[in-house]
């Protein structure tokens, strides 16, 4: 395939077959970020970016709004999913879910929407699925923040095409025990630091989650063991043990309030903070987001998954995600998209941009 | 150092100390294996077997008892802490307690007491270090058990240069808990295995050891986790968790006793049995060993490790462990014998082989 393949004449869930048919698994995305800027450079309208294989095109008609309507190109790994494959009225295949079904909605509007009714700016991005060190949104935030201006944005991540709102934050510690090494023969000359941590495991098992309301939203937050480790020999009495926490807070809390709650429910643990990323508030309050909210119609669902919105949360931008899919099914071997899902999220979009 | 450097007629702690300065690391166990079976040979009133790197020498006198005296001459990997080192009344390096200073004992006694009042055979064996499949005691008594039949045998490892009488036996078992995997996102569509391991761990938290008396000797058992692991990804809550548990048990129970005990200890849970070896009884009843006892004088006391006189035991033969130097600190870098340990040991066998 070329890049020149890309058919912006094409229905939207062709062109999500012929973007998922350029394989860009993350920091391999040269070839669909060539297709994806030749066909914007091709339209004409749009004042087109590349830095790196992020791709930006920005309409510039002075509209009393700006819009940023952002999507990553790359995959997870290749899982024996590709090419793409229709069956019945669900596209299988690598990143139909996640997310060239969302990708191909943006070409459409791109070419469809010559003249909306609010400044656009699409921004196709890189290495979303990788270390944040690598995600191409985050460079451009810092290389070129004026790119990411706009008084709203969308984030086409799978919602099921309905409007997902916010994002909880995600915080990872460390909580260590600690004992003394001892022959497993002769342990009660030890003490066996992975027995203590029975009460850490306890203290999980017991947790309650907080599910605040913010915006109307119900958020859901979860307080959970995602690795356990600890033992030097099978005859010795073990002097450590690490449970390594995934802490998701709902983002009326800060990453330093969330810190405190941890460290506040491990007491008289040792723990260490590992990795930290801020929730983003639903911001369904402004007018771009009431004003979208309104053509799409059903009610909002918070989102409980870290994405991408947190970073316009963090650059004063309210961002939601809306997108065609079911993020259950992203990174999955199934993976696969309704096309009920893609058109919808191109009618409403047309609409709310043309009314 | 070559084969011909043992000197049979220097003292037991500079034998021990020419012993140590052959490095003999488990399977590597040539040189020294060379230097013991030459050294027997020139003593001239010894039957002398070699069968790989394990020597066997026996007296053959007709007496009407026959007792084994056993030492590995293996040891384990290097730790900065060769050659032999003196300082005041102790001998310092690799091997010195974890056992040439029992093997410098047993050639002492081969070389001084060439008429003793029971026959002898003395077994220096390969790797006792390392796993089982190894062994040279475990070699020998499968290819000749000949040559390990015997009244009494005294296997010299560490124990204070008291006696030390059976051991206890050790189970490994794999506790599994098993759940089902969500994103730690949405955590509550899940079940956390990790979690449901804390009940697992506040078992062993609160088992109460049992201490039974055989022979007038006080037995510990144990219950310990030696490894626990889980986990699946850094945002996955994990759908298994194992807690791997070594039970260390009195040589009153047999292995599937004390298999049934981890069985029931543990009932609701995934337990797979991974390891297994049976503890030796004492055996202080018998004749051959009272008469041991009577000479050596202090109270015996129980051996709570694993050694080789489980494999006497298997094949009849009561055992007890009589040896230099502290079995603590064998495999520790700081490793050594109390000269005087050696000393007395030389001195409780000529006794009792000349008494």
């Amino acid at each position: 395939m070329t890049a020149q393949q890309l058919d912006l004449t094409a229905d939207a869930a062709t062109l999500t077959e012929q973007l998922v048919n350029i394989e860009s698994i993350s920091l391999a995305e040269l070839e669909i970020a060539d297709a994806v800027e030749h066909a914007l450079r091709a339209l004409g309208h749009l004042e087109v970016t590349r830095i790196g294989n992020n791709v930006v095109a920005r309409t510039d008609l002075a509209r009393a709004e700006r819009v940023v309507i952002a999507g990553h190109l790359d995959t997870v790994p290749l899982n024996d999913n590709l090419p793409a494959r229709r069956e019945g009225g669900l596209l299988h295949g690598l990143g139909t879910c996640d997310m060239k079904g969302g990708d191909a909605v943006m070409l459409r509007i791109a070419a469809t929407v010559p003249e909306p009714n609010r400044d656009l700016t699409f921004i196709f991005y890189e290495a979303e699925e990788i270390a944040a060190v690598h995600n191409g949104l985050r460079k451009l935030a810092e290389s070129n923040p004026e790119l990411l201006a706009a008084d709203f944005a969308i984030l086409m991540e799978p919602s099921n095409a309905g409007v997902e709102a916010g994002c909880q934050g995600t915080l990872r510690v460390e909580v260590r025990t600690h004992g003394e090494r001892a022959h497993s023969a002769r342990s009660w000359k030890g003490v066996n630091a992975i027995h203590k941590a029975g009460a850490v495991l306890r203290l999980l098992d017991e947790y309650v989650p907080r599910k605040p309301v913010i915006d109307g939203l119900e958020y859901h937050e979860g307080l959970n063991a995602v690795f356990v480790s600890g033992g030097v020999a099978g005859n010795v009495v073990p002097d450590e043990c690490v449970v390594e926490v995934n802490y998701r807070f709902a983002p009326d809390r800060s990453e330093a309030e969330a810190e405190a709650f941890a460290r506040e429910f491990f007491a008289g643990y040792d723990v260490t903070v590992t990795d930290s990323a801020p929730g983003a508030l639903p911001g369904l309050d402004r007018p771009a987001a009431r004003a979208f909210l309104d053509v799409v119609g059903g009610p909002a669902a918070p989102k409980f998954g870290w994405t991408d919105v947190a970073r316009f949360t963090a650059l004063g931008v309210p961002a939601v995600n809306f997108g065609p899919g079911d993020p259950l099914l992203a990174h999955k071997q199934e993976e696969h998209v309704p096309v009920v899902d893609i058109e919808r999220c191109e009618q409403v979009l047309t609409t709310w941009l043309t009314a």
